[in-house]
């Protein structure tokens, strides 16, 4: 076995605390990582306080990975000991699905769908129609330890350019803002909309703004106006109503990057007609909407999930070669619960990203 | 002029009645047609009374209309005086804009919009950032009435297979359940739902077999699963939780014809991931949904605004050459206020249908 040490939420109620786990060592088609950073999302908060009610405990979570290969199991051919490499949200499908077979994990159909890096698959056994579980397992745990095990075609590859802090929130934030704009075809000369200017909004933006689009960030910050700016775009306050309804009927594409419920009624009347409202982080009830312009307009409000493993590899190369990165601020491990609240208080854009080294200290405490 | 006697509405709470009004006669590019049916529509209540708050009185409402043409323009070369033709819910557009241009005139971004065969432009003049009014009106009388003065292009042809009074629902009913179906690409072997089981649902269900998809009505009244299943079609009550779960993740597009706000939550898990909930009826404020599951399926939840004059076109044909019509119940005019009553109360399936030659009566009485 494997010892790894990192950090856990033991109830939905409790600070995260050092804790040591024991993984399988590689099997044929796995390799061994040894952490160098991974990324702080929003989703880690949700599923620790267990806000979507299927946390399993201890939580450990982190899908924002960047770490070298330490070892490999016999039949890897993709990665090399000593490989700069990524692991995102998703460790494992069932291959077999229409989603799978077309490329599509983070949508699988499978009997407990996609595993998740942490908190095991999205349809446990006891949800599973057949009362099974094909990962042999109902918790996994994630990027918030000094090593992982992943089966190598989950693990990609990071490109030397990107600062290897910034790579990591690639891996979430990066690929969740990436897909749904490739799925819905922003291109440039697009007039593409961001809602919420977190670490989703920010990758969202140097995103759209290098795919060559007319980007206008929407927060509730004044004080983000100018960074939206600094980055390219334009900045509306939220509730501006001048502002708003100058804007009327002109955006080919919306992506709302809000963590939490909110109203989409003052977004609705700026699409163009067939235009797509998506938010990809409002994993939750949202609070009644004017249909009439979606029916005017025949406009959409959707959602989508991640990304899948061939687009988050997209979306780190794409970085790469337009020289952009998530702003990142690094911290030890020690200050996690701390910046749990700034999160959770909306107000910072950069991504938190842990360094990994920082488990070290624990490790010799536990020693 | 042209005198018309027709039935319209003076306030939001007042029964229809018997008017009078003066039509201008046909241009150069307009045909005077004898009304023979107009189907009443949900929306012809909804005008009526005012639900949108932008009702002009007198309210004559009546946007499935059939008749002959009696009179035309001397640059009219689409139609022929004695020609059996139709007029829906469009008798004008701009013309000008990116969708007129594109042939989606139900989606008009002129200053006013399209122009509505009554209750005038969807921009009236006040509501137009020009203030100006391109129609040189900002009311229109519909076809509760017994002579339509219309632009030939926006006049359809009535195919000779299909029941005089059948054809007329088809002009809103029909298009505005057949356009959403074309847009999100149904096609034969897909599973297709039907939510709401009134005249749209009626057409709806008739149009999507004939397209060979495998057709599933929600509907919630336990006595429509038989009707339902006359059609060709499977019957599911809303509510009954056993049969849904067995549906879940497996329809390709589900129509929701529910002419009021509902909750959308039992539906969405029924989707398979990509596919679309489209609400063609609920011009509303709709009651909050969970967005979770539109997020892990890539879901989305859209709306659609009856069909362009070709696609009207295009309905009318299919249902000559598929033998379908709108199941429907002819009335005179002076039940039009018991019919409205019967309507509101969900419980029919038919589409009621006035019979013109009723308004004869009250010419004579005028006289």
């Amino acid at each position: 076995m494997v010892t790894a040490t990192g950090y856990a939420a033991k109830h939905s109620f409790s600070r995260l605390k050092p804790i040591e786990i024991e993984r399988d060592p590689p099997k044929a088609n796995e390799v061994q990582i040894d952490v160098l950073y991974c990324g702080v999302c929003h989703s880690d908060i949700h599923q620790c306080e267990n806000d979507w009610g299927n946390t399993v405990y201890p939580c450990m979570p982190g899908h924002e990975v960047v770490g070298r290969v330490s070892a490999k199991g016999a039949s890897v051919t993709k990665h090399e000991v000593g490989d700069l490499v990524g692991v995102g949200c998703m460790i494992d499908s069932c291959h077999e699905c229409g989603p799978c077979k077309a490329g599509d994990e983070q949508y699988c159909e499978g009997p407990n769908s996609w595993l998740a890096t942490y908190n095991g698959p999205m349809k446990p056994a006891a949800q599973a129609k057949t009362g099974t579980n094909m990962y042999g397992r109902d918790n996994t745990f994630g990027g918030y330890s000094d090593v992982l095990v992943v089966r190598e075609d989950f693990v990609l590859k990071i490109p030397a350019s990107i600062p290897v802090e910034a790579a990591a929130p690639i891996l979430c934030a990066g690929v969740t803002t990436y897909s749904p704009m490739k799925h819905w075809g922003v291109k440039a000369g697009d007039k593409v909309g961001v809602v919420g200017f977190g670490g989703l909004g920010d990758m969202a933006v140097k995103i759209a703004v290098a795919m060559g689009a007319d980007v206008t960030v929407f927060t509730t910050t004044k004080e983000k106006v100018a960074e939206a700016e600094k980055l390219g775009a334009k900045g509306v306050v939220e509730g501006d109503k001048e502002a708003s309804e100058a804007l009327e009927g002109q955006f080919d594409f919306i992506l709302s990057t809000i963590p939490e419920k909110h109203k989409i009624d003052p977004f609705i009347p700026l699409l163009k007609h067939d235009a797509a409202y998506v938010s990809v982080g409002a994993l939750a009830p949202m609070p009644g909407w004017n249909h009439m312009p979606v029916i005017m307009g025949r406009k959409s409000i959707a959602g989508s999930l991640i990304g899948s493993i061939a687009e988050t590899q997209e979306v780190l190369d794409f970085c790469a070669e337009h020289g952009i990165a998530p702003d990142v601020q690094v911290i030890p491990i020690q200050e996690i619960n701390e910046a749990y609240k700034k999160v959770k208080s909306g107000d910072v854009r950069f991504r938190y990203v842990i360094d990994s080294a920082s488990l070290a200290q624990e490790k010799a405490e536990a020693a």
